[in-house]
């Protein structure tokens, strides 16, 4: 059976996911690492979802280092045919993306906050991680495509903005980078699908745009996963 | 035996101290990942030694994804009673660093690139994730001590500055945030340890410098580690 995994920063952005696939907890099974898993199946697809957890305080984990674990954890433990990872994102109103969009992952997944200026290394910091070809499916779902940037801050600077308009990026998250290249690492197919929680170049600040709209935008998330899921259109992607 | 493992991101910066200790190569155990690794003994101390091992171009993987994953997997596949993280890093004239000093991490590791303007996780992105009390170490080695701050890139921003002046940060590097929170995680004692091959605040680009003076900084950080292995120092910190 197909095996899908979704990989998920935030509690918040999960539990929309959990509920409507009724998945069944895991617990902590890498403790003392925070990750939470959760499992089930849905019309001929295995699901497994895993969050980051929460630190000391109960905040949930988010950024690139907890992606790059929880990733690795997901992949050796449940070998998965395909990651996906669902999250909130930024948009940016110059590529006409509004509250609620969702977004594709498109070509490669790049990086706007890791600025090595040697040869080979500038490039490497970019990463252009792969994911899966997306025309097929933004046509049959009706969702945007762009190429996806993960940088480890909520903000923005002009030194992000200066690696976006070198490498494209369209969609600004904090993990997704992180996760396909684990995910090219291992060889395993990888798909971001992301809810615009906030307008990057809106001029309001991103992190009162962000609290504002993340359970609009989680609930559009979820919808979006369960149409991919609901009419199999990732089952040809899964290898 | 005390088991002390050693995180180091490039072989260039390995190299001196898997000749010094004539570690034995273990290959690329984890494979498909990149790392690699090495074991041996010395004066009464089992020594592993991790690299985070090369992409498809040769180029060592760098950063703090890749640092995250080196770690996970010494200490989970290893089990050492104390993870160093050795490397080269930025100092600054501003605290006195000259090129070839050795500093020892003080009270905690921060990084000065995950800005999150929401509380709770502004601090999360900061980190603080602690290291061992090194006021003796120093005192009998003739190290100096400093605060050790990780980012992504090599350069460093006004915005990385700012971070600096909020968390105290003095030796900037691109690991040992990431590979302290891991080790937090497992509960396992951290140190890191740099030798210093540039001075971020002299106007002189970092990468000219880095590569002028990686050669001359990884010996003598292979000098560093040896002292603190033959002269036995880390021991009362392993548990």
């Amino acid at each position: 059976m197909t095996h899908i995994c979704f990989i998920v920063a935030m509690r918040a952005e999960a539990q929309p996911l959990i509920d409507h696939f009724a998945l069944t907890p895991l617990g902590q099974p890498f403790a003392p690492l925070p990750m939470q898993a959760f499992a089930g199946s849905y019309n001929d697809q295995q699901i497994t979802l895993v969050v980051n957890g929460t630190d000391s305080k109960g905040l949930d984990h988010i950024g690139c280092e907890a992606a790059t674990l929880a990733t690795q954890l997901a992949i050796t433990t449940y070998r998965p045919h395909l990651i996906i990872n669902a999250g909130t994102a930024g948009g940016f109103k110059a590529h006409g993306a509004e509250i609620g969009d969702i977004y594709l992952s498109h070509k490669h997944v790049v990086f706007h906050d890791r600025r090595v200026a040697i040869p080979g290394w500038d490039t490497m910091g970019q990463s252009y991680a792969p994911c899966i070809e997306t025309n097929e499916i933004a046509t049959k779902s009706g969702f945007k495509q762009g190429i996806c940037t993960s940088g480890s801050s909520l903000d923005m600077t002009p030194y992000d903005y200066e690696q976006m308009a070198i490498t494209g990026g369209e969609v600004k998250d904090m993990e997704a980078a992180a996760i396909a290249w684990v995910a090219q690492l291992h060889h395993t197919p990888f798909l971001a699908i992301k809810s615009i929680t906030d307008i990057v170049d809106s001029g309001r600040p991103t992190a009162e745009e962000f609290n504002a709209n993340l359970h609009q935008a989680a609930t559009a998330l979820q919808q979006a996963c369960f149409l991919l899921i609901e009419r199999q259109l990732l089952v040809t992607y899964c290898k």
